[in-house]
């Protein structure tokens, strides 16, 4: 006997989730729903788990990628056509399947709708919930983008120069980031600087560094397929102005205080509140826009989310790599963001990122 | 008076449709539509346009990139809560709303579902027919894009050298490429050699380039949002073999066929046949798995799509910017794709992508 691969395992997994759910199959369609179940890495495929079938269906483009990564499933060669997909159906002998309603989207459903015979239920979640809980060879391939994210970030002194541009600087991050080993970078790298820097997603653009600018630098890295995502702020002079690094020091409490307080089981508007009291505290509660964090793996955005608006049920349990990212945006045209990767361990939260947090580029 | 904004003159064609639409206002939230439509680039955002609103909803990060970019709209500030669509839809005076039925998903749905007094109507198709027809100034930045790609192809014989990995010659080629001044990559650049050079969408691996390996790169850049995209094939040796010199000819005359023979008004699946039937002709019909080519634009695929399975209606128009990319693959393990991306003119396809097709790499 062999051991049950980690894919034997998650599909044993799925289909103890098939009454609950009250289907006897599941259809899973999103690209890192997919991959994180199959191993399969291809941009076009679908997966159907019934109680004794584990079926790949993918185009001609990936037959044999198919074969390859995701040994776990049968392949079933797929041109999309209508009558392709009732075979499939029938031939997993199932009449009710449950659909990802977060990207099935409606021209999908007119053409499953098609379909004789059965009944589809559109679930909200379906593997996520999963997914939060990482295992030690997903924490593994976290670890490495987040060392690569850290290294690369401690070259930012060096790389950002008064005069070059946010796009310029940002090129050179990414090139960094590859030539150290990330497969891509795990998101667009967010470079602001100056009255761009409290635009939270700004996009770096020909605007070039001066010196007393505030500047973010907001980056990561992909391994394997899981990412990372790390923040840091500067401000660019010999020393950071006095309001500046009063700013700073507010930023690094909130983050610290989350470090210091969160703990496994706390509901995520709690983990959330304790940034963000910080900064009420300190009148500034307006300046933080956003939520404080978020979880990250095959997804750069993914459950759970530390939001005012969470849910009530959802709390941060042991296993979940998260960020943790408080930020303070004055509309003056300052901005200040401070993001580390971590894990959650029995004691409260490991940082996975180490980079040195330096309020100012001389 | 000044001048209608190109944006302005999108708006009013949308709202020429409405009526047939059957719909009094029409809610648009996918990126590349939605950047077409308003000049907003952000990642999150909806443009609900009427008989006489055009309106940009967007979230706390994009309030001032939205105000900056999109000035023909004017700008609802949205947390995304129901209460807030509510009043959005409220505001417009809108009661029959259509929805893009390929962008919205089934959970976005049920949301929508949510606000009374609206009835939602999916649409197969929105803005695609429209942005199929390609301006002077969407021809430039495609033309841009496409002379990029020329140079960084120009260069493959230096760049690809027998004993580096796939992976290596991709990132070479990314970077040439943004060095020169692409914004981005197109999409993710494809170079697969010996036995990966039949899989269509390989994904660059660990394999060395080596001797007498068959090697296909295909890649593209992005100007302004704006795309290219171009295949060539390489045999890695002095002098290609015989069997590939003769295979690599059958692709080139199945793609000179098109450009001889294909003009405006023909029908998409007519022109997918020039080239097809030119294979079949060799006894190489079933090694074409693939469609003849895609429009390009702000995706990467856009409408029109050449393929035996093209609708009877639809027709290659003057304006369109489409690819032309026949291939032939052998499970014995060699394949070879040329692509071009072309402009239709009045008298036929005018090639925007001139790099060179030599069939070997000394």
């Amino acid at each position: 006997m062999t051991r049950p691969s980690i894919f034997q395992k998650r599909i044993t997994a799925v289909r103890q989730k098939l009454a609950a759910w009250e289907v006897d199959g599941v259809l899973i369609s999103s690209p890192t729903n997919r991959r994180w179940l199959s191993g399969f890495t291809g941009s076009n495929g679908q997966l159907l788990i019934t109680a004794n079938r584990a079926i790949i269906a993918t185009d001609y483009r990936y037959f044999t990628q198919a074969k390859r990564q995701a040994p776990d499933f049968t392949l079933f060669k797929h041109q999309r056509t209508l009558e392709e997909t009732r075979n499939f159906l029938a031939e997993a002998g199932v009449q009710r399947v449950g659909i990802e309603a977060k990207h099935t989207t409606l021209e999908q459903m007119a053409e499953l709708d098609e379909v004789e015979n059965v009944a589809w239920v559109p679930l909200r979640q379906t593997l996520e919930p999963m997914r939060m809980i990482k295992t030690a060879v997903e924490i593994e391939a976290i670890q490495k983008a987040c060392a690569i994210t850290d290294a690369v970030m401690g070259q930012v002194p060096h790389l950002a120069q008064v005069g070059m541009t946010e796009a310029e600087v940002a090129w050179e991050l990414e090139k960094a980031m590859r030539q150290a080993g990330a497969e891509a970078v795990a998101f667009d790298i967010i470079v602001s600087s100056g009255p761009n820097s409290p635009l939270p997603h700004h996009h770096p653009g020909s605007r070039r560094l001066q010196v007393g600018d505030p500047l973010i630098v907001d980056m990561g890295a992909q391994v394997d397929g899981y990412r990372s995502d790390v923040t840091r702020s500067f401000y660019l002079d010999k020393k950071a102005s006095v309001p500046y690094f009063e700013l700073y020091s507010l930023v690094l409490r909130a983050q610290t205080a989350v470090f210091q307080n969160a703990k496994p089981g706390m509901n995520l508007k709690e983990v959330d509140a304790i940034a963000r009291g910080v900064f009420e505290q300190a009148g500034h509660g307006e300046h933080f826009g956003h939520g404080l964090g978020h979880g990250i793996g095959l997804d750069i955005h993914e459950d759970p989310f530390f939001s005012p608006r969470a849910s009530e049920e959802d709390t941060v349990e042991v296993g979940m790599v998260v960020t943790i990212e408080p930020g303070c945006y004055l509309p003056s045209g300052v901005g200040i963001r401070l993001e580390d990767t971590a894990l959650m361990m029995d004691e409260g939260l490991l940082p996975l990122t180490h980079c040195l947090k330096q309020p100012n580029i001389p």
